[in-house]
């Protein structure tokens, strides 16, 4: 039997740009049903970031596919009305605002709240609700900045690097998703709804793992490693013939067997590289013994040896060769999605593979909406509004 | 009144080094209670990483806090049999063997289904359970490679670059515990558990977000962009006088902020940076302009300028710096965790901010377990055990 986790579930979506609809992406991939609300006019900012296709955003297509955009004017007392017909229906509100625009709109939690107890109230921002750069204004590359992970990303001596996709949007839109399903469940008990309170600042630091322990109690900070692993060797990228091969062999097997189809047996019983603890003291030396094996071969040549062997390898893809790999399409990772306008775009499909969710449903692949494109519809099932009406409210403000 | 989402959910952790582990400590910030089972003798592979101080591991100790060690050899009848009394017992198990490794030794989901059926069976993997490369082995930087983000990370023109957390098993660890809670959320209605198949290389394509969409559009694989935006002009780090400071003016009117401030009001009517479009377009002459002037000062005395103008803007921090900042502290998202044999150790807090936990709660603060610490009381307490069976058992095993 189908069942999506999250069907009948409403969320209210005054999210833009990233971390607030990754997290409305996430929830609607479990069947969650998301009205978007934009402003006139313009709508999501994103709907203007490059590259534009006939006018229309590839960023902010890749996105919001699925989702129900309806235009409101927070500042009319119309808007303001339809906006609250629909948060009294809906079990969440999701926004990434700078803290304090919901309360100027006069729509903070603790109003919302009284309209409707069993709200769940996620809110996405810089830097949180709480503490003293609250009201800062942040993005992506502000946070990976702040949270310590560009200072280990890198080449090892230069410069620290931005990861390359927007991390800090992305891990808190993911926290974001978790800490609203984490809600709902609560609610299954208490009856009521709570507030969610995401800082992008918070998650980078989450998502630093050992990093944070190892540097408390070493008493210095690490660097960026370029194409190694912080504590086990081997674990690294080398040059073939042709490219870039990995390989991971991080036990003392997996090490013998790497040894073995790269003609460096004697480095199996080498004292320097005995233990992981030696190895990792003596990577460099550890490391040109196989760099120079594997620089004879293609990276194709390598990985038939590595896969046969059971050695953990693999190559450095760029982005076209995804559209390409049979394990990710077998898993349905790249969807195709037919855009109004544009045709078919590829986009990332959802990594949560639920038994009870058959494969062919568990991506949406609707299309993401045009400005305003559900306005009617919307009023019409959430405010009240006839056609006539409806229709009339659209030509005034899409 | 004080509510964690998850208490009285019970998890049987079989897994061991990131990608599991992750996944159970933020089910477990939440309040679910984590039995970790361990392999007598040397447990958790990652308790030999280094450094180790005092014979125990930091990358260890810092993802295992508050969860509970029982040592199990998984092949023995008695063993066998442990397991089976605990897993009829609890919610969820989370593994993240390679995918086969469960259904030898005689325990796929398809066979404890039948001996739970409300169990919720969380499977994380390298490639997941289907698919050519389903049985492949994986780690963190293999997947990194393979899901294309080290293909845009690193400078501009240089060699790819690892993200410096290990960022393919620390998103597969969320996505798993966001699929764990989603099952358990549907499990309220359905009365039923079921399998939750996360694989690292899909949850790499997942995180790309715009740069798939980019990608098939425009034809052309992106490459590394070192300090800049893909997509967005001025979003970069510039060289100060003493260190590097991040300004993201990510629109028209921050743009111009931007130009006033550093004394480049000729900018603002320029015809080759009046849209994003054309910033992006002339990227790189734009940012010749701010980088001469960013470096007559500090990083401090720029931050104060841009902070008085409210323009997003701050450091790049090595990870010590965290220690010191005062929005980390006050969300407290370093903890301190007092561990035996150790002393204090300082390890990444808990994002998820909801206002029915109150921030002291919100972290779990108990130490990471010595290997089969809880041994005895889980004997006890799930498998029918009296004290002196148990302690017979943990002289044999442990």
């Amino acid at each position: 039997m189908t069942h999506k986790p999250l069907e009948g579930v409403k969320i209210l979506d005054m999210s833009r740009v990233l971390a607030g609809p990754y997290c409305t992406m996430m929830l609607s991939n479990l069947g969650a049903e998301i009205i978007k609300v934009e402003t006139p006019k313009t709508g999501d900012d994103s709907r203007a970031y490059t590259p534009l296709i006939h006018g229309e955003s590839i960023y902010f297509l890749s996105i919001n596919r699925g989702k129900k955009s309806v235009v409101i004017n927070m500042k009319s007392p119309e808007g303001r009305g339809i906006f609250e017909s629909i948060v009294k229906q809906v079990d969440v509100l999701v926004e990434n605002f700078r803290p304090g625009t919901m309360e100027k709109l006069g729509y903070g939690y603790e109003t919302l709240k009284v309209m409707n107890p069993r709200l769940i109230y996620t809110a996405i921002s810089g830097f949180g609700h709480t503490g003293p750069y609250a009201g800062r204004p942040a993005y992506d590359m502000i946070v990976q900045g702040m949270g310590g992970i560009m200072s280990i990303t890198g080449e090892p001596g230069g410069n620290p690097v931005r990861v390359g996709t927007s991390i800090g949007d992305v891990v808190a839109g993911m926290f974001g998703a978790y800490g609203t399903l984490a809600a709902l469940y609560a609610r299954n008990d208490t009856g009521r709804g709570q507030s969610v309170d995401i800082a992008m600042l918070d998650c980078q630091v989450a998502i630093l793992e050992n990093a944070i322990a190892k540097t408390s109690v070493l008493g210095i900070a690490p660097g960026p490693l370029g194409l190694k692993h912080p504590s086990i060797t081997p674990f690294e990228a080398y040059r073939t013939q042709n490219n870039w091969v990995i390989v991971a062999a991080g036990n003392d097997k997996l090490f013998a067997q790497f040894c073995q189809v790269t003609d460096n047996e004697q480095l199996i019983t080498d004292p320097r590289f005995r233990t992981n603890s030696d190895r990792n003291r003596n990577m460099d030396e550890l490391s040109a013994f196989f760099q120079q094996k594997i620089k004879q071969k293609t990276t194709e040549e390598w990985l038939k040896i590595f896969y046969k062997q059971q050695i953990p390898a693999g190559p450095i893809n760029t982005i076209d060769k995804l559209f390409e790999d049979p394990q990710i399409a077998e898993r349905h990772m790249i969807l195709e999605v037919d855009q109004p306008h544009i045709g078919k775009i590829k986009i990332s499909g959802n990594p949560v593979k639920l038994s009870d969710v058959p494969a062919e449903d568990e991506n949406i692949k609707e299309h993401a909406p045009a400005l305003g494109e559900h306005t009617i519809e919307i009023l019409m099932q959430y405010a009240g509004y006839d056609e006539e009406e409806a229709v009339a409210y659209t030509v005034k403000y899409c």
